[in-house]
């Protein structure tokens, strides 16, 4: 499924609300497009808390990967993101939030099931949780 | 499906050429490989053009994600690349022009129904549209 | 398919060891989430072989993509890495190893058909070979 951003939109709350209406229980995306600005998020393990890293400029949208999944029984939508300055030098991050401009072409698969998160002690986040998975990958 | 670009293809026009010759009404792809060079695009929001990039050196393909869209009934294909320099750097842009060394691995898949490219009078490009989506996203 | 890796796990063996597991003959994955550390590489194309960047920070995995393909009977895992540092600079290359934490979240379709790797002789690496498509992309 394509959803198209215009200028102006905020990618993650329009993917939020877009899992939310469409009550998704799993989905995993990919988009490119261009941002007039963005703000991007690392986690630093001393604090447990994203640092905010703040690119004040038109950028392109390189690759924009991420997933829905489910906490509890409200949709989560987690995505990373690499953008190209000017300069052509890449930069990314945890997408906090950004501004489309002109488009955001996204790219929605849903894969079968239900993706579910949940609370990890030891990094303070909420991660997706898939028993047979965590199994499989030992 | 998987399509393989081998040394010295250029693959910005073997893509356009494989839509055009399968008819392709819609597709997305991602890709991984390495270049033996590559010109980047970063879009100048001021000039509304192309500001190119040339990057002259053998560069790892970290990510190449992109889609194919009728505009008009001509296929057209729009990607954004990320590549790794010796230095581990990574760099990237809109996706003008490469030549491929050794490989590009390129998977690509069919979403159903239509993309569609109209010219946008803000941007100066053509920008997918699909009404129902853009409706979802706001 | 989602496969989710857990803090400390090697994700590239853990890759591989799935796909025995399962006997994939074919597959293409992305993912995101972060890594404790991480060694790339860059095919050194006078060398024929892959230096070696060691990056021994907490860093962003801001997209994986990958496949696995069969060398002769045995499946094989390709992937590259884009990463992202504490100031938001991108770094990236094949992926040789890593260190996972807290996660790593990988989505993984299986295309239909086999992906089959040949030793190529120009480059010194085994190659996915198709020959239908190499006619398309030519």
């Amino acid at each position: 499924m394509a959803l198209v951003f215009e200028a102006g939109e905020e990618p993650m709350q329009g993917l939020l609300d877009f899992a939310k209406r469409e009550r998704l229980t799993s989905g995993h995306f990919t988009a490119i497009g261009a941002f007039e600005e963005v703000t991007l998020g690392y986690f630093d393990w001393a604090r447990k808390d994203y640092t905010r890293i703040a690119i004040r400029e038109q950028v392109e949208v390189l690759s924009l990967v991420g997933d829905v999944a489910l906490e509890g029984t409200v949709p989560k939508v987690h995505a990373h993101v690499v953008v190209g300055k000017r300069d052509g030098t890449a930069h990314g991050g945890h997408l906090l939030e950004a501004r489309v401009r002109p488009t955001l072409e996204v790219i929605l698969i849903q894969p079968p099931g239900h993706l579910c998160r949940r609370f990890d002690a030891r990094s303070g986040l909420a991660l997706i949780d898939i028993e047979e998975v965590r199994d499989a990958a030992m």
